[in-house]
């Protein structure tokens, strides 16, 4: 038995998120069957970040378990049979039993808006189109008072699986560089949306539909009701993850 | 009556090329399409670079005359009714006569390849993937003995519209990104195809497959024959004009 490691990016567009789902098409269902075919047996694979439809990954982590014969051009082989919106960028045998999801120290996502008054034939899909006033220095405000143990039960959908709401925010921060405008985020882990529900409601901050002041209570607990708009998945990356 | 200088970028994928052409969708097909609709007259652009199939440009420049009065918002309106491949990101009257391809001092092209062993999802259709070995140092070398004033007959279709052959190449070079290898050059005009056979032949020295030595030969007026493949259109973004 050996444990490999696969680093993946792909473009979320033309998928129904990163878990395999009977009949849609997903990320997962995608890799599996395609390390299936190379490795000749049925492979299951662990995830640090399960990413939502439409969400893009530029560093996502994954790991299975294999009896069959590691190839050395692994990746290569995958790339070769799998479709051309993903591709594994690195696959190596790691540790025994280590574990791509268990094993995450933090996640760190990336979202991007592009800023200027005309939409971009470049970024369709890429980053989501945001051409409205929006004041950088509230902005900037808001993700400090992310960063931080909280309880971020208001930016998670209502019905959910998550027990736990706590989440510890390493960091947070806006950055524009050109007319890319981007949030990122680190924390030890992530519930469903999150980063997205975060976006919508600082991005309100940022216009001036919403007080500055009301992310204080939001971030002790508040009802998923209280918090901002989920910001559409085109303009999220899960951009890397870290380990020991 | 008004002149009108547009500033124009557009994903190549989905075109037949810049040029208007019956039954075929092409960018210039698309924008005096959306130009008449909010002008309420017919009207006719004139481009600086005339971009084939599957090329893309970022800094592209037309004009047109028009006597309807000019929207102060016209590019919104513009981009409002036009295809989400195409965005106009500056439109504003210029002096009268302006004339964005006989007024062009020069033109300036990128092409890109991304040289990583695995392609990319967020590449695709954007790039060429280059995953070879390819010698930097006579990729360079190649790029300057471009520069200056040639007969570059080599370099475009033997079937041609052109009548001279001389073109003036102001600056030709070669650059690393993290994965993007990036060839830019700038020169007074270009001919048909003339970008993509440069570089197509440049890699072929580049790979080892074309003497370096020949390239002299090929610049003064040597048959298409005699040169490199033509680099798919993909790669290839008009970058700039500049006029006085």
């Amino acid at each position: 038995m050996a444990t490999v490691r696969l680093e993946i990016e792909y473009d979320g567009t033309g998928f129904k998120g990163w878990a395999a789902q009977a009949g849609l098409r997903t990320v997962q269902g995608e890799l599996e069957a395609s390390l299936a075919t190379v490795l000749r047996e049925p492979v299951r694979l662990v995830v640090a970040g399960r990413t939502d439809a439409g969400v893009h990954a530029t560093g996502q982590v994954a790991s299975f378990e294999t009896s069959a014969e590691m190839p050395r051009d692994l990746a290569r082989r995958v790339n070769g049979l799998g479709p051309r919106d993903i591709a594994v960028t690195a696959a190596r045998v790691a540790k025994d039993g280590f574990d791509a999801r268990g094993d995450a120290l933090s996640r760190t996502y990336r979202y991007r808006l592009l800023t200027r008054f005309a939409s971009s034939p470049f970024e369709e899909k890429r980053s989501l189109w945001w051409p409205h006033r929006t004041d950088q220095d509230a902005l900037k405000a808001a993700a400090t008072a992310v960063i931080g143990k909280h309880d971020f039960t208001a930016f998670t959908p209502t019905q959910t699986d998550h027990v736990h709401f706590n989440r510890i925010v390493y960091g947070a921060e806006w950055a524009q560089d050109g007319d890319i405008l981007s949030f990122r985020i680190t924390a030890d882990a992530f519930m469903r949306s999150m980063v997205r529900v975060l976006v919508g409601t600082i991005l309100e901050v940022g216009t001036g539909r919403r007080a500055p002041e009301s992310l204080d209570r939001l971030l002790k607990g508040a009802p998923r009701s209280e918090a901002g708009e989920t910001a559409p998945p085109h303009g999220l990356y899960l951009e890397s993850v870290s380990y020991d």
